[in-house]
């Protein structure tokens, strides 16, 4: 590609309202341009990366048996009725009525559609398993897109559904999936980590999240240092206490508590081990005669939202009481709560359970209770596991715990028959009984996949491209070009030569000064680089760049191409 | 391809309202399923045909220069106020809003978003002629979808843009786009036609469509038979009459023509030269005190709507008075009128003007004037080319007009300034100056040509794909496998052999009869079949069979891959 013919569209300047380094790295190389909030055009240089990654991700696909498959991205409402999605999807769900005042949906995601095209068309067990996938174009309405495609609303995605008759194959496409994920992230070259993972509203049991590690991920992940267990901080296991509640040595005693109103405040001004008091949170309940609930972990501890939406008492999505409705429900402030007295639902984290002596609010204002021990001062609460974990923590794989961010760009479900239940997606089995599907369903986020590369590979001159996805292999940098004849000629030539082996060649054909042409070429990210100038010449050698290690390297001019074409 | 692991998913019965033998087959073959009036969801096989189109459009496309690029389906409704379509485009643009309501469109076309692009990314002279293409998903709202995917509301198209600041340029990618589009067609084997068109509401001045001739084809083209000219009838211009206007030699007389309502009455009844009468159309007006027009064409034509309504005179588009404004205006019902006595602006067509001692109504009901002579009853009116033309008269290159049906899949446009001055897309010239850009449009409808290609190619046994996108290039047929071990075992080995070499091959391994296997491999459309059975081994041979020829060859076993690779 010859610079001169190309819609290059680099800038020096970064980007305001581009937070986050991938996207003004993206818009700074001239990959994405913005439409209208949270709506990119992909000019030449971004697509040949997302085409790349596509390539790659339907070639895993393929190897793993799926079937390509292409879903139209305006579905009708009444498969969402069907569903049960149409009322169950947030405001993400972009309806719209067409021209004849019928309902339509702008696709997120096809479990309808494909459950419906699998309910007509597979009849016999003989089908299954049958796993269906696509590459196609997903909108979501984001309340406040964000980070460029990291979070766009319209998005290029690889969705995946598997249908089964049993566990066992379905647990078999499963690992396929995984291992394909695995595959795809591997063959373009990124560091990342499968962890286990909520399944959200998608629903289902079984899920793994692929993540790329990159310090600027928006998750975190919490993985065992020496064995193999990773997952969600949303959902990793906390390992349960292994001491024993000790005995009570305290009386439990009111204390004014005037000026602490947080945690570290009552630590400090009554100096105590903040591992014996404890934070009482008060959220939204799940049945109508149990308005609110209590959810109390220790003071060092934090309250999982996602943990604490799965216990049944508590209304999911969590939602916290206001300081209106903790005052008009136990007559006190947020501040000053505990479960002495406390006339709610108790749910108390297991790190809560073995506490004696501890300190806690007293539903008074401005008073907390000292000394407080379960089953002597008030009964033990109901216990579950509601915290987030913490580092050097045991793992349930024996493990110590440490924490990675991570971006997430693939991820794994196994449904069960949510939606093949819910849609009557039968066959008739071996016996020739009707019997409702299992389902898989499996997402990459392809355009993610690129903002992810770049928030993982980068430095402070640009985007430094794995091979496997750089748009160009590939620069030729020309001194002087149009003042020095030979320079111009020996470019020419290996631009030829090397686009004759179907190498992809980016070729800075403009009138630049080379400062311009170097800095485009690093912020784009070319690999390899290859500067051609009179001094080169007179050496009887050209100069060498690689992107990634700085590394320059002189080569003589007759093994340029032997060179090259190794890398 | 093994068919028991393959969602082949093929019908015997010929669906319900599927008018069209192309939708039919899409259907039956299993290509595509409907989700919802217009929309619908490619399966394996469709799919694979599609990507083939869609890999030699982009081909091609590379080669001619031009830079792919991907613009969003979702489009702000802005850009659209800013050109002016917002109010122009009829229902066919899908407008909603977004949960902030903010107006958006699903793109039917992106003229407004690459303009948006352009005029932001290229400032100088020096990095035209730009052409940039998508290939990308539309949507446009049909008021009536049919044919399946011919005329679907979400399709494939490849739409390209290209920017210029001379018309030098602007003709050269012109040129080179329209033999691209050659090249395409020529590629995938298909029959077609490029037409000179009318570029309609999306403006312009130069436009050629691209037809894929089939007797099914909405479309009429009239072409010359010996020569180089085709138009759109839409736009094929009629021969200047050769003949001078002859005296009259008739009194003109009001006759009572009481059971005479239309032309082939009239004619018929008074025994006259059906080139000797006229016809009178009353359209609306493009200004207001001018609301409606008269055109007149000669008996045996037919008025050309789109011809007319170029006339300055007449609205565009083209609406037709009703009977009740007809007689409110004129005093007489449609079968009554004439240019006689006539007030309104008369346009007539060149072949009336040169009529002598003609026949039209008298704008009197049940009251013909006959022997109508112009310049003396009435003052020649203003003279257009509004007809259509017919077989057999003189195209303008000098050879015969002759008709052929065909399929739309490609239309380039030269559309000057539309867009570009409207949104202000401009540029600094060589001189330092500010210029408006001139933009071209070049759509393909990729998933169109898949249609187009069977409305072409099929018998009454199924699709006959061309090689070029056929989703398999050869099919396996072993007959009584699950009982010969022997036949197994060689369908296997040629499978695998095949296979390896990339060649793409389906495979039925069902226990199926083999006139199920039969068929269905014919109605998808399988190029080259070899069927393996007991009685061809016993004989050494394998029995080979060319789906388009229908010819049916002993091959050698030991012949077969050789035979089979140099297809």
């Amino acid at each position: 590609m010859r610079v001169s013919k190309y819609l290059l569209s680099t800038q020096k300047e970064t980007p305001a309202n581009a937070e986050v380094i991938s996207h003004q790295l993206m818009l700074r190389a001239g990959l994405i341009r913005l439409n209208a909030s949270g709506l990119y055009s992909w000019l030449p240089t971004g697509l040949k990366v997302l085409r790349k990654v596509e390539a790659i991700v339907r070639d895993e696909m393929e190897k793993a048996g799926a079937q390509e498959v292409l879903m139209p991205m305006v579905q009708p409402a009444d498969l969402w009725q069907e569903s049960g999605r149409w009322v169950e999807y947030g405001p993400e769900l972009l309806r719209f009525q067409d021209r004849h005042n019928r309902d339509f949906v702008l696709g997120p995601t096809h479990e309808e559609v494909i459950t419906d095209i699998v309910r007509k068309e597979v009849s016999s067990y003989k089908q299954l398993p049958m796993n269906l996938y696509q590459i196609q174009t997903k909108f979501r309405d984001e309340v406040r897109p964000r980070f460029g495609v990291m979070r766009g609303r319209e998005f290029l995605m690889k969705d995946a559904y598997s249908f089964h008759l049993d566990q066992e194959t379905m647990d078999d496409t499963y690992q396929s999936m995984h291992n394909a994920y695995s595959n795809i992230l591997s063959r373009i070259g990124l560091e990342f980590r499968p962890v286990l993972a909520d399944s959200g509203s998608i629903g289902g049991a079984m899920s793994h999240e692929f993540h790329v590690l990159a310090q600027s991920g928006e998750d975190l992940i919490a993985y065992s240092v020496d064995g193999e267990y990773a997952a969600n901080i949303e959902r990793a296991e906390a390992p349960m206490p292994t001491e024993e509640r000790a005995a009570a040595t305290q009386e439990m005693t009111l204390v004014d508590t005037l000026n602490a109103k947080t945690i570290a405040e009552l630590v400090e001004q009554f100096d105590l081990d903040i591992k014996k008091t404890v934070k009482t949170l008060i959220v939204k309940g799940a049945e109508e005669d149990t308005p609110f609930v209590a959810l109390l972990v220790r003071g060092d501890h934090d309250l999982n939202e996602i943990k604490a939406e799965k216990v049944p008492q508590v209304a999911s999505p969590l939602e916290f009481a206001t300081e209106e409705e903790i005052r008009s429900v136990i007559g006190a402030g947020p501040g000053s709560l505990g479960p002495v007295n406390l006339e709610l639902p108790i749910i108390i984290d297991h790190s809560v359970a073995v506490m004696s002596d501890f300190g806690a609010g007293a539903n008074i204002d401005d008073k907390h209770y000292f000394g407080i021990n379960w089953e002597r001062d008030l009964p033990l609460a109901q216990v579950a596991d509601i915290r987030d974990v913490v580092e050097g923590e045991q793992a349930p794989d024996g493990g110590k715990y440490a924490f990675a961010r991570g971006i997430e760009v693939g991820h794994i479900f196994q449904l069960g028959t949510k939606y093949s239940e819910a849609m009557n997606a039968t066959v008739l089995n071996e016996q020739g009984k009707s019997q409702v599907l299992l389902m898989g369903c499996y997402g990459v986020g392809v355009s993610r996949i690129v903002a992810a590369a770049i928030e993982q590979n980068h430095d402070d001159r640009g985007i430094i491209w794995p091979d496997a996805i750089a748009p160009f292999k590939i620069g030729i940098l020309p001194m002087n070009m149009h003042k020095s004849h030979r320079v111009k000629e020996l470019a020419e030539k290996l631009y030829q030569d090397l686009t004759d082996l179907g190498i992809e060649v980016i070729f800075d054909d403009r009138k630049e000064r080379p400062g311009v042409m170097f800095a485009d070429m690093e912020l784009v990210g070319v690999p390899h680089t290859i500067v051609i100038g009179d001094r080169n010449i007179d050496n009887g050698v050209l100069e060498y760049k690689n992107r990634k290690t700085g590394e320059k390297q002189d080569i003589p001019m007759d093994e340029v191409m032997s060179f090259l074409t190794e890398l």
